[in-house]
């Protein structure tokens, strides 16, 4: 390809910038318009209407505004309930992270039992169980709510942490056994916990695959567009953030998600 | 007084279920209606113009509909920052939770130094600290973000939370100490934070007194009303629970925070 691809990414806060960094790291040659819903948020317990009416607006914005040929909604919520919404708003292809990382438990497992981890809203929606399913997967889901304020807090390798994660997942291995279960793979439903993945690899059980759902749709997205370019010579991504309130947030927490600065965040407003 | 007085209970969430469970033992005769704007939440990402206007509206929703003739704002980011515009707002007297807050800390205090946790929002907000000025007190304050959700988990009586509750104490002292000062007080500026009271009790220094801005407000809401009433012969208090969103998750979690069944809650619309 020549042409350097716009590709729009699209939370409803900035956890999806570790999507983002994933991108930049399988994309790297292309330009980025980052929009998190920030004044919205959290879409986890509005109803599926107003989150499909939040998502096609941001969706827009980044098309019409920022010039996105292609999308990627870096938000579990958004992708679980608004995916054909923001489908049929936009006229630009559109990738979510739930059937990427259900896709990704499928290639890794091989009991064909999951285990999912994501936030309370997600684990509600059941998108992972439902495209896990469709993979010929059985999957258990659980709700771990603490995970996102640790990692807000920056508490990634801290010893609380690690004991919270450690009561979560023996909840859900001693759930797993009780239904007769095999599971070898533990799949990262939300877009903070790549932040802890080096904490969760260690206490995993062994020989358990960790699956993110941030890398497995970057390296689907990669695959739609430079199959076979060598990232190396790659010139740098350009990347633009935008934000609906709390900029100062973003910007003080963004970076570690990134894992570079993000730079000046750009306010806009698209509404109540 | 022989009517029975028609007290209305706002937050942004059903955290100020606290401030009601206060209400209610000490100004049992009473009718309460409480509404959570749920749908809006949390406040506290949210600037200072939009908050007042979702606190306006919820406060003229609780007098028009209501029929309230007295307003307590069981949300400390509303009080800190929408009082004025709520007051503007509706013709009945409005109480919030700060000043009470900060005038017990003045009773209790032998030193005039005293130490607030808090949200984020709030201590940001810097609206504990301005009061406790104003009493003549100088306040240190600290946000202790793991605390709600470790509370909203059900983790009151957790050792999880009592090693993250001592962490925040821990550098919340080391800070005073090196300022200089020598406080015996700690305010507890959350809605959220009575529940985890007994466990905070047993981890601050022997002789520090804790206030709880919830009792504080109750206090003060009864000295308005029947200074002289023994609670004992009051008639049971009627409650209604109204919510903007999120019902289930209010129902399911309420009754904690209300230590009784919150019963059926009401989904209202005020609007996006």
């Amino acid at each position: 390809m020549n042409k350097t691809p716009a590709i729009g990414v699209f939370d409803s806060g900035f956890g999806g910038l570790t999507v983002l960094r994933a991108l930049l790291s399988h994309i790297p040659s292309a330009r980025y318009a980052f929009l998190g819903d920030t004044a919205r948020l959290p879409y986890g317990s509005k109803s599926r209407r107003t989150i499909a009416r939040y998502a096609a607006e941001s969706a827009q914005f980044l098309v019409r505004e920022q010039g996105a040929e292609f999308l990627v909604i870096a938000c579990n919520t958004a992708s679980a309930l608004a995916l054909d919404a923001i489908q049929d708003a936009v006229p630009v292809p559109v990738l979510g992270v739930i059937e990427p990382g259900a896709a990704s438990a499928r290639a890794a497992s091989q009991s064909g039992d999951v285990l999912v981890i994501a936030t309370d809203a997600t684990v509600q929606s059941h998108a992972y169980a439902t495209a896990c399913r469709s993979q010929g997967l059985r999957a258990l889901e659980k709700a771990c709510p603490l995970l996102v304020p640790l990692v807000e807090e920056g508490w990634t390798q801290h010893p609380v942490t690690a004991e919270v994660f450690r009561i979560y997942l023996d909840e859900l291995l001693h759930q797993a056994a009780a239904e007769g279960m095999s599971p070898d793979t533990l799949v990262l439903g939300c877009t903070h916990y790549p932040l802890l993945r080096p904490m969760i690899e260690k206490a995993v059980p062994a020989g358990m695959r960790v699956i993110d759902s941030a890398e497995a749709t970057a390296e689907a997205a990669a695959k739609l567009f430079h199959p076979h370019e060598s990232v190396e010579r790659s010139p740098a991504a350009q990347i633009s953030c935008f934000a609906t309130d709390s900029v100062e947030k973003f910007e003080r927490l963004g970076s570690r998600f990134l894992e570079r600065p993000v730079g000046h965040v750009e306010l806009i407003d698209l509404g109540g």
